[in-house]
C-alpha cells in the first residue's frame, strides 16, 4: 500500500527537508520516518516532492511512502500527527497507486517568497518573512519576472541538484520551465509576496531570483541588466541569495488521475 | 518628554507583559525598560495599555515612558529596534504630552482570538491559533456573542486586576463595556476569528469567553445557556479558559487629540 500525504512545517529548527548523518541536527524526512516507524514498527523511506533548504518552511509539500500497515489513510493522518512534533503536520492523507511517485509524478511547485518591506521589523511576522527595510518598487520587480517565463537555463540560479530522475538527463541540467514568476504587495500593508511555479527548480533557485529582484527593487540593477543576467545563465551575477526564512514550498501540483486534495493554504 | 510606541511582540516565551521577580522568566514590560535603559542610561518605568497575560501576542500594544534624552521618537524606533530580541518590535513612535499614559488615556481595547478549527493541526499557524479539531457551529457562536454586548458585570469571565486606576473605584469593580464581540469564519479556510473590544477587560476574560463560546459551537451549551450565564455573574460556569497562544491584542484606541498613529494590523 502507498500513502501520500499534504505536509506543512515549520522549518525553523530543521536542517531542511532530506535525511541527513544525525549529528548535522534533526530534518524533516528523518522526523517523518521515525514517526511512521513509531506507528507500523518498520521502517519505510520517505519520499518528497520538494527538497527544501536548511530553515524553508512548507504548508503544502507532499510525500509518500510504502507500508505493509493495513491503517486507512484517515488513520495514518491521525497518528501521525498525534506522534508528530507541533512544528510538522500531516494536512491529508490518502492512498495512491503503485505508479505514483512525489517527486517524478509532480507536474509542478509553488514557492512563495515573504518579505516584510517596512522601516521597522515585524515581531509576528518575523518567522515567516525577511524583513527588508530600505523601498522597493515592486512595478520594476514585476517587470523583472516576465523574463523569467518559460523554458530556458535558470544557470543564473542555482545549480542542478544530484538528480536522479532518469526522465530529466542529459546536458541540460539547469533547463526550467517557469510558469508563473511575479512579486505583489498587499494592500496597504507591508508585505511582498513573490510567487513563483515551474516543473521543478534548481538547488537554491528561488533565494537567488529572490536576492536579484531585490537589487532591481531597490534600483541598484535595472529590468535590462536583469534580463541580461537571466539570458547569460552564468553564475557570477550580483544577488546573493535571500534568506531561507522567507521561503515556503506552497504546493505541488499531479495529474488529476491522481485525485489527491490541493495542499494549497492561504500563506497570508 | 515623554514618547509613546506601538509594540508588537511574539508573547511565547514572556511570562507576560508585566514585570515579574527575574526568576519568573521575562517579561516585555522589563525587556522594554532594559533597553531603553541601553539607550538613554537611565532607568525609565514602562506603562503599558494592556497587561497581557502569559504567552499571549500583541500586534498593536501602545506604550510610554519618560525620558530626559533629547533622541527624536523616529530615533528612539529605530534604536529600540536595533537592541530588542526579535520577538518585541516598536511599530512607531510619537512624542505625546506631558496628559497622555497609555493605559489611563485609551478608550478601548481590542482583542483577537484565533482558532484553527480542523481536524489536522497546522504547523505555520500553531504559534498564534489554538488548535480545536471538533466541528464548530459559529452561527451559534455569533448568535451567544449578542448577549456579551453593552455595558455589564463580566464576573462570569474574570476577576478584576488590582486596580489602581483612580477613576474607576466603586462596587463596580467587573463592570465593562462591551463595544464589539463577533467570530467568523475566514472564507473556505479553518480560520475563525473571535474579535472583542470593550473599555476595558478583566484578567483572563477574553480566554474564559472564547472558552464558554466554544462550548455553544459544540452544542454542548445553548445559546440561551450562555446568556444566563453573562446574566448571572457568577464565577461558576462550564466555560475553561481558552489557551494564551490563540490570543493577541491587536489595537487600543485614543482620542483623536493624541494623534496617535494606528496600531492595527492585519492578523490574517
Amino acid at each position: 500500500m502507498i500513502i501520500a500525504c499534504g505536509i506543512e512545517y515549520d522549518g525553523t529548527d530543521y536542517h531542511g527537508f532530506q535525511r541527513q548523518p544525525s549529528s548535522h541536527g534533526p530534518t524533516i524526512q528523518g522526523t517523518l520516518e521515525e514517526a511512521i516507524e513509531r506507528i507500523s514498527s518498520a521502517f519505510s523511506v520517505v519520499h518528497g516532492a520538494g527538497r527544501t533548504d536548511s530553515g524553508v518552511h512548507a504548508s503544502g509539500q507532499v510525500i509518500h511512502f510504502h507500508t505493509e500497515s493495513r491503517l486507512t489513510p484517515e488513520v495514518w493522518k491521525r497518528a501521525l500527527n498525534a506522534v508528530l512534533p507541533n512544528t510538522v503536520a500531516v494536512r491529508w492523507a490518502s492512498e495512491v497507486p503503485e505508479r505514483f511517485h512525489a517527486r517524478f509524478s509532480a507536474q509542478s511547485r509553488s514557492y512563495r517568497y515573504t518579505v516584510w518591506n517596512d522601516s521597522a521589523p515585524s515581531a509576528l511576522r518575523g518567522r515567516y518573512s525577511y524583513h527588508y527595510p530600505r523601498p522597493l518598487h515592486i512595478g520594476l520587480m514585476q517587470a523583472a519576472c516576465q523574463y523569467l517565463m518559460g523554458r530556458k537555463d535558470f544557470g543564473a540560479f542555482g545549480h542542478s541538484p544530484d538528480d536522479t530522475n532518469p526522465t530529466r538527463p542529459g546536458p541540460h541540467h539547469c533547463v526550467r520551465t517557469m510558469l508563473e514568476a511575479r512579486c505583489t504587495q498587499q494592500d496597504n500593508t507591508a508585505l511582498i509576496y513573490c510567487d513563483f511555479t515551474a516543473d521543478a527548480f534548481l538547488t537554491g533557485m528561488v533565494r537567488r531570483m529572490v536576492g536579484t529582484l531585490l537589487l532591481v527593487g531597490q534600483q541598484r540593477l535595472s529590468v535590462a541588466e536583469f534580463a541580461n543576467i537571466v539570458q547569460r545563465a552564468e553564475k557570477t551575477h550580483p544577488g546573493s541569495a535571500a534568506p531561507s526564512h522567507g521561503l515556503c514550498l506552497v504546493r505541488v501540483d499531479y495529474p488529476e488521475k491522481f485525485a489527491l486534495p490541493s495542499s494549497q493554504m492561504s500563506a497570508d
